[in-house]
């Protein structure tokens, strides 16, 4: 595959993971675009982005685009949805019918609570979130839980480096080797072929698991690589 | 705290996880005991791991007990129950009042099952092994969830480093620490707190995580490390 032909668009893209992960995909020399509800909060955005590639030792070539969520979506291979898992079931349910064929859905999504200072999983029926999403999607458009245990503030430090392992699943066997062939393009990520949706139950909570080391040990970039591997 | 006074019961621990664990506590200088339902079957196994450690390049001079199961843990500051899940609650009931006074039951157990060639996670009404066991023990055993995501193949293979995390997690703070002190002398291990046994439910699907990685990626020894920390 060709990573510089790879449109990636990230919807909700102006959290500090989407703006993470759209560095990350730009400097492995994907066409990245930043969609928001609105199209000036997406160029805003953008603008920040381009200006910390261009001003940075890793310059590159290609620049963030932006749009509106619909936009982008339409416009893209890969579409990662970068909302608060508060906001994921209605953002996929306004534009389920915007996806063009061919695309993949990348739920990087978690559904956490904080209760009386303690980090909690909030169990939803489905299993997980990448479940919950995937059961409102067109069958035509498959989902693939990525992203699950990346810390959103080392994604956005884009000089250091990541050093962790990436892990890819989805009941889409075609759609989980495509992503997984692109992640390898992101430095220091190592794709794990994670198996089926049924695995989110696990990657979400590895999350979650690991907001509470990093409380425990003072720390903000705990995450994952297996050993042996 | 010194290991060579410390002393580790397994219960049932004639199985590949007892066996691999009581050569590695032996080998990081315990007292170390294998506990059976027979005298003849506990013995029986003691034998072929002193035989092990006697023949194997780290030879030490300690050499594993035997006994009955209600011998083992009345003897033992740290009581391993290492029988298959399916065996665990009818064994901590069956010796519950068995504890002394300031032991810790350690419980390694993962509810595993295997639906049509898939591992699946058992899921419990008190979210994990070590809360819906925990919750049949008195109140003044301390019970710490260890060893969950350890791969039994390599606890065993005395030779191999083991070069990974070890998770500890408890609602008891003082037992947790203790537990996390010995297992500094494991050589390979990094004991982690994993906070409190709500962690239980993730370390265990972790460990279904790791078997299923195991199977995609035909190996046995998948395990984990916390990168940054």
């Amino acid at each position: 595959m060709n990573i510089n032909q790879l449109k990636v668009g990230l919807v909700g893209g102006t959290g500090e993971e989407g703006r993470g992960l759209a560095l990350r995909w730009a400097i492995a020399g994907a066409q990245v675009s930043i969609g928001s509800r609105t199209q000036e909060k997406a160029k805003t955005a953008a603008d920040e982005l381009n200006q910390i590639l261009e001003t940075n030792e890793k310059r590159i070539a290609f620049v963030i685009g932006s749009g509106e969520n619909r936009e982008v979506i339409a416009a893209s291979d890969f579409v990662l949805l970068t909302v608060p898992f508060a906001h994921a079931a209605s953002t996929v349910d306004a534009h389920s019918s915007d996806f063009r064929e061919g695309s993949i859905l990348i739920d990087i999504t978690v559904p956490v609570s904080f209760e009386q200072g303690r980090v909690r999983y909030v169990e939803l029926s489905e299993g997980s979130a990448s479940e919950h999403l995937k059961a409102r999607l067109p069958e035509t458009i498959p989902l693939v839980a990525a992203f699950k245990t990346e810390p959103a503030h080392l994604l956005a430090e884009i000089n250091e480096p990541l050093d962790c392992d990436s892990f890819v699943a989805s009941d889409s066997k075609d759609a989980k080797v495509r992503v997984m062939e692109s992640l390898g393009f992101i430095e220091g990520l190592r794709p794990v072929d994670a198996g089926t949706l049924y695995s989110a139950r696990t990657l979400e909570r590895m999350t979650v698991f690991a907001i509470g080391i990093n409380r425990r040990y003072k720390i903000k970039t705990a995450r994952y690589r297996v050993i042996g591997l």
